[in-house]
């Protein structure tokens, strides 16, 4: 494919003017909307409403007058048909890693004859982290990581909650939600899935997959903003069964009532923990709002597109780089990953010449591919970028190899 | 003390000026800054830049370029001169009440052969929440509650962790820190102090009392906005020594090596759990800025002076409330509550008047007076709008009895 081509290709795109709906920087090829989502134009005149005019004007009554109170069920809800969940089975909460600590724990005491959360080495860092702080805390419990290849045949009566990410943070790989549902109800445990890298890039159905519980991030393709507030899912027929350790008083059955001993709320409700944060709703709402209304399997279908391309013109253009990702668009989530023994200095090559993409330890060049805002032809300059900084080796200087704190 | 009299109060008063920092409504009284702060005049801008300059325009590349990688930590110890801290032993994370089940925990795993959770009937109904959820997830540790009045009598060598408000949500009364966590100390029990009701409206000197850990809030008194991040301290000797049961990733030694095991980071980092809210703890930073370089001894007996005169004016002036708070400056809060048979309908009636108090179930009316932006004329016209109510019997309307969803 050409860049004419490319352009073409846009230019064809019904989906292209969801871009418009982005402020995205002049000159820059953005490919980390999987990391940080992109800026919603209407995000900033938003929390401009919430500060000046909720805040400001109303003070304490902006609890009840402008829907405070309500708003984490609300952006759930909204939440919900993006992930085939019903309304009410979303919750906006907290962070990822706090949510992942209720839902496990809770799993965990649903299955108390059980030891075992099981896992895959290489799941997200958090993921691990939160499973082994849950089972830090719990008497008799502990962490199994399994490969991935023989984790449906780790699922023994031991198993209390397999955890897995839907689509995995480095490689990119999506997993069988239904199948592996299906292997874990089997042997009687319970299943949590990590939507992380799912929610707003795939097509996500808890409720036909039969889903238990889910936890995913407002920061990557639902556009919340850096550190947004994280949203939780409860499989209906579950929740009243299920409780939170987490147990603030947001959580509570009449939080007003102000009385000395926990009751959990009815519903979903009773997985919040503490004041639910106002400002970071608004923008995740915001940032949720853009993709109502849009063909979600064209949006998808154009990630794949996005994602093939790409994988076509490195393979072409770009010798020493080894395919990271499944190949099959069907397997696969929104970004891919190449691994190249320099790649974070090459990642620091294409940053410095406003490809944005990023590095993931030990080896890998990870380009994500939101399709709201991404092009075809941003797939082809990036590539063109990174074949420039190949052949001219611009990667090998010195300055692309200090580490910053986040990279 | 006629309202003349109160008006040159302010006219005098050398910190009237910091009232011009704060975005009030015109026409309001608001006495609920012990519920949410006000809005400090910078914060709208602040945001727009945190949100169109910094996440808009540089994308991922904020977490460094603006430094959101640091901010919990950066905000944490702006609030520690507020609550005689050091620097590096005070993190903005989460929520109150998830930064309660951080430290019960740490707190409890830290004391293994000590079962209870020491605390108060009547404390801050998510502080007894979730020590039940500390308790319910740890074999064999209980929460007990013992009357104030008997509680330090009630610490022995079986409390791992004595938990209480520093200055009571509902009461005002500000607890003896200094005396309570030595009486904690000479047992072997860890001391853990709330700051919600606290920081920013009284003295608190955690370090001076020998004070283990504490939480607070970012919304009451330092102005944050509605649901700010909370934040924690925990005391320097304790930090490597402790470990958070919500092991994020961001509370890693090396939260981007991926490793599958946790490491806690080294300091108070390790308090951190997921990836921080930015837009959050930048409001609570303008909030945070408004304090610095004001005289905070002046600051914090204008509260106490403010108080005074409330109860003064409310006794002279209105039959039928009875003092629910320390009649003693020196042993309250800057809030004071009065129980009333109707305080329900008194407070709402007070509302549509626009004099915003709060009410705690089930009989009192609860007034804050946030000494940054309350004057003297506020005071007496509050109290002069009350007087009105009771003299024409203005809340026995029924409108005023209907209990909305934050009262």
């Amino acid at each position: 494919m050409t860049r004419d081509e490319a352009r073409a290709r846009d230019a064809a795109d019904p989906l292209r003017g969801l871009r418009d709906r982005f402020a995205l920087p002049e000159g820059t090829i953005y490919l980390d909307g999987n990391s940080l989502g992109a800026l919603p134009k209407t995000t900033p005149a938003r929390l401009t409403q919430v500060i000046e005019e909720q805040w400001g004007r109303d003070l304490i009554a902006g609890w009840n007058a402008h829907g405070w109170i309500d708003a984490a069920a609300r952006v759930g809800a909204r939440i919900a048909p993006l992930v085939g969940a019903r309304p009410r089975e979303v919750l906006v909460a907290d962070s990822t890693s706090v949510n992942l600590f209720k839902l496990l724990a809770a799993a965990c005491t649903a299955r108390p004859d059980r030891a075992t959360i099981l896992s895959e080495p290489g799941n997200f860092p958090t993921d691990l982290y939160m499973a082994q702080g849950v089972a830090g805390m719990m008497v008799g419990r502990r962490v199994k990581t399994v490969a991935f290849d023989s984790l449906v045949q780790a699922i023994d009566d031991d198993v209390a909650v397999v955890l897995l990410t839907h689509v995995h943070y480095k490689s990119g790989a999506k997993r069988d939600m239904a199948a592996i549902t299906a292997a874990a109800h089997a042997e009687g445990a319970l299943m949590l899935w990590d939507l992380s890298h799912s929610a707003g890039a795939v097509a996500v159905d808890l409720n036909r997959c039969g889903v238990d519980l889910a936890v995913g991030c407002g920061y990557k393709y639902l556009n919340g903003g850096p550190g947004a507030p994280a949203f939780l899912y409860v499989a209906q027929a579950l929740q009243e069964v299920l409780h939170s350790p987490l147990s603030g008083w947001m959580g509570h059955a009449a939080p007003f009532d102000f009385g000395d001993d926990y009751a959990p709320a009815p519903g979903i409700a009773r997985f919040q923990c503490g004041t639910p944060p106002i400002l970071g709703i608004a923008a995740l709402e915001e940032g949720v709002a853009q993709m109502e209304g849009v063909d979600m399997p064209a949006l998808f279908a154009k990630g794949q597109a996005l994602c093939d391309l790409y994988i076509a013109l490195v393979e072409e253009r770009c010798d020493g780089f080894a395919l990271a990702s499944p190949r099959d668009a069907a397997w696969r989530g929104s970004h891919v990953s190449f691994a190249h023994p320099h790649a974070y200095a090459i990642c620091q090559a294409l940053i410095a010449r406003r490809v944005i993409g990023d590095f993931r330890a030990p080896d890998v060049l990870r380009m994500g591919f939101a399709p709201l805002y991404t092009g075809f032809e941003d797939v082809w300059c990036a590539v063109d970028m990174l074949a420039a900084v190949m052949e001219a080796r611009a990667w090998d200087d010195p300055a692309y190899r200090v580490r910053a704190a986040v990279t």
